[in-house]
């Protein structure tokens, strides 16, 4: 029987959407916001540094991927260190969130934590380019930017993000216990699949 | 609405079952050892080697692969040049089948072929590795053998096939509308998210 639900998502795919359908049908908590939150008062970081740390690589943290990850060569620890810190401190947070009991955590590599538990059901969502970027254009944030290359470039930090602290390919199908392509699936339709899977898994 | 389902798959998740079943339950024709027969027919050669060259990368091809495709550089073609042609058969008859109307097909780069149809729901099947060591083990030409090595070298000539024939990674997440682990989702659950997503999909 699943306890964790973690869901890993393309931006502008709908996941967080789905995520929070899920853990309203199945009446358990929901961790998104809420980790950043508790991540800004243990760290002393600002919010917005985290909402763009947490789950994207940036330009130093790039750097030290080609070659160098947080165990190895530590020339540049002082540049990277803030980055190291912040992960560290988000991977305790998501421990101890699971340790709480059933609920659904959104992104920040959550499935790579919690990979020791079998207790949980991986899930990635994606979607064709096209309804990304309908998606993402709605989003206030996103006014007079070119959205294509955004999304582009979002999905490149994630990977990079995701690749330096776990040593996997993210969106690799073999990582998931099921993938979703909510642009063929429907979002309704996605939240029934991971709630039913979750209910009547193995 | 979709009218063709595809069906990729790790040797020993259970996909093969699962196909049967979707197909059964919606009443549509699948297409596995009759794609064998009809290349047999088309190209005089033996069932034993479309089976095994029409899925998997051999040793030649293996070669090719590293640098040679069958557009590129051709003077090795004589020694490729069977391998490329039960390819190309293979092609002609799938395009060929799913022209005639929904269908099941199991495996043999059918996502790639078909990929200019939007109406094509494209599923890859894996699972962890000892239920896939159980389950192929239950297979009799598998008596005797060391099957996890076995499977892990299924696994990479697969692999290489789908590069070499289609430059796609397979068991890339992005290629398909739905990933199932059967080995934490089920067997009948599966077959039961496929079916669902035939008939809602968008």
């Amino acid at each position: 029987m699943k306890q964790i639900i973690t869901i890993s998502r393309q931006f502008g795919s709908g996941g967080r959407t789905i995520a929070k359908k899920v853990a309203e049908r199945l009446g358990i908590p929901f961790y998104d916001k809420e980790i950043i939150a508790k991540i800004c008062q243990q760290s002393g970081l600002s919010e917005e540094f985290v909402a763009e740390n947490g789950e994207y690589t940036t330009s130093h943290s790039q750097l030290m991927f080609h070659g160098y990850g947080p165990n190895g060569f530590s020339g540049f620890s002082s540049v990277n260190n803030v980055y190291d810190q912040l992960y560290a401190i988000q991977y305790g947070i998501i421990l101890d969130i699971a340790a709480e009991g059933p609920c659904v955590i959104l992104g920040r590599c959550a499935d790579y934590v919690l990979r020791d538990r079998e207790d949980c059901l991986n899930v990635f969502i994606h979607s064709d380019m096209e309804k990304r970027i309908l998606r993402a254009e709605g989003y206030a944030e996103n006014k007079e930017k070119n959205v294509k290359k955004f999304l582009i470039d979002r999905d490149k930090k994630r990977r990079l993000y995701y690749k330096y602290n776990t040593d996997r390919n993210w969106g690799e199908a073999e990582n998931y216990d099921l993938v979703l392509k909510s642009s063929s699936i429907g979002i309704d339709a996605c939240a029934e699949i991971i709630c039913n899977a979750y209910k009547n898994g193995l």
